[in-house]
């Protein structure tokens, strides 16, 4: 079997890998296609402590299950898996087990292989309507529709994300199904088609109209600075980026404006897939490249450079 | 008139300062008692660019009045003078107000002086059961009290103030009035008697059982990161400090565990006479000192020193 694994100094393509045992409650999906995010780099350069096999986004086919239901779906699945017993989980909310493991980067082998294991509970079916090349993007849409979940927008609200990277672009597309006014500051205006509803600006130096609501997506350490200077008081600020860098930051304007920072991460892949099969976002222009599995370590290497987007990673499945 | 004010080097008395004109809808006011804050102590080290007359905590007779109902009363007041105009005024947040003046602290000369102006608006009767040393505490119990306007606390939530210093001490006192848990983290126990709802901590290494809400009120830039440790996934952080210096703190933790920051200034002037007329509060222990206005150099000079609770600036109609 082969993987793409960081074995905690660099990323390499382990070909004769044995797939892991399938536990209770657990099914094993064979990867079709999965997707590179800012986090399997992060891992990458050594960061978050993980070695393993890498991956977390995917869409793949049920290959062993318990449940006759699922063998052969086509399934994504939320990528934290949870102990059922804690006080997290007991109040409902799995994402924040204490004892979880995350898929590809905490305690449990990733999606870049050709198979892998997760709990029956976390898998969710694709719609037939919805192709490949879109479900893999269940997962990061997924944390994008998270910050819906998180901060209430009514319509009529400035919206303002910051990073026009591979999650900006998603958080702008799931902000547009809520807000008439969404506005994209980043580096790479045209690159993607948005809805009307989404206007690409560049960064400004002083900012005349503030936002109710600023979703930092840039990845970047310097991005909550400029967020609180975008931001109007008693307004919100949802927190995307784990930047393993120390924010040099002045939080001072957060007290003066009272302002709300929310830090944001994993969604619900059911809403994700709704929305993808209202299939109202232009995804294939976020996708600038495909490797296999075989070349996974260039995947990497190419998702890292800048300006790249979507860089997937194709199974032996795939069609 | 006499007066203590930063020229924007040093803090010095002024004796014989022209009293500002009154403005239409402004009270003048005669201090009878006034407490050094450390936004005061910011501003004599030259932070926050401000130049003029110091101090924003007081209690004070009106003097003079267009509404004949006001002369003569013993008032606390609102610091935020609104334009009444902007979109935060016709929104109801005046504290938010874009073109605001700051009793002392932005483009408004302060309390600490014989006698000072504010708009009528600003003004709340004290009643006659609070003395002048609870009332002076009525401006900082209110940021205090915000901190319950701005969360909603559950009997049973577990809270954690973090600093034990002027501000902290007042937060645990008006959190104590919502959570029957309250833990205090600071380095001075036993310096002042608390309601048997708050225990008493020094910060630990190593927390095994997290807070819902932790109200960050050290003063000083590595109270963010404590405050990260200490409260729980999905938790609160209310951010009362406006530390000059930059953070230098690793933000992914707040994206991680999902925790939302809050940054919290003034609050409601009213709740807070209601808490002092209640007279639960044992707010003696917290004056350090007393000094006249005459002296005022000298008590910002002993408010800045280690462990130092409230200084008091007395006013020459103090009985």
């Amino acid at each position: 079997m082969t993987a793409l694994c960081f074995d905690g100094r660099s990323v390499l393509v382990v070909a004769e890998r044995e797939p892991p045992a399938l536990l209770p409650g657990e099914a094993r999906i064979r990867m079709r296609l999965a997707g590179v995010c800012g986090t399997d780099l992060e891992i990458a350069r050594g960061y978050l402590g993980f070695r393993g096999v890498l991956g977390h986004e995917f869409v793949g086919d049920v290959v062993e299950a318990a449940s006759p239901g699922l063998q052969g779906a086509r399934v994504v699945g939320a990528i934290n898996c949870a102990c059922q017993r804690c006080d997290f989980c007991n109040r409902g909310l799995p994402n924040h087990c204490s004892a979880r493991t995350v898929l590809g980067i905490l305690g449990r082998d990733g999606a870049f292989q050709d198979a892998f294991n997760l709990p029956e509970r976390n898998l969710f079916r694709v719609p037939d309507a919805v192709p490949d090349e879109h479900a893999v993007f269940a997962e990061p849409l997924a944390a994008a529709c998270r910050v819906t979940e998180q901060v209430d927008i009514a319509p009529w609200q400035r919206v303002a994300v910051l990073g026009d990277g591979r999650m900006g672009v998603l958080c702008a597309y799931a902000l547009a199904e809520r807000s008439h006014s969404v506005t994209l500051f980043g580096r790479h205006p045209g690159r993607v088609p948005f809805p009307i509803s989404v206007e690409e600006k560049p960064v400004p130096e002083k900012v005349r109209d503030r936002f109710a609501v600023v979703v930092e997506a840039t990845g970047s350490p310097e991005g909550l600075a400029i967020a609180l200077r975008l931001v109007e008081p008693l307004g919100t600020v949802v927190l995307k980026s784990t930047c393993a860098a120390p924010h040099g930051t002045n939080l001072a304007p957060i007290v003066i404006d009272e302002v709300t920072v929310v830090g944001s991460r994993c969604g619900s892949l059911p809403a994700a897939l709704e929305l993808l099969a209202a299939s109202r976002m232009p995804l294939a222009p976020l996708i600038s490249a495909r490797y296999p599995l075989a070349e996974g370590a260039a995947a990497l290497a190419r998702a890292a450079e800048p300006g790249v987007l979507k860089v997937l990673i194709q199974g032996k499945t795939r069609s």
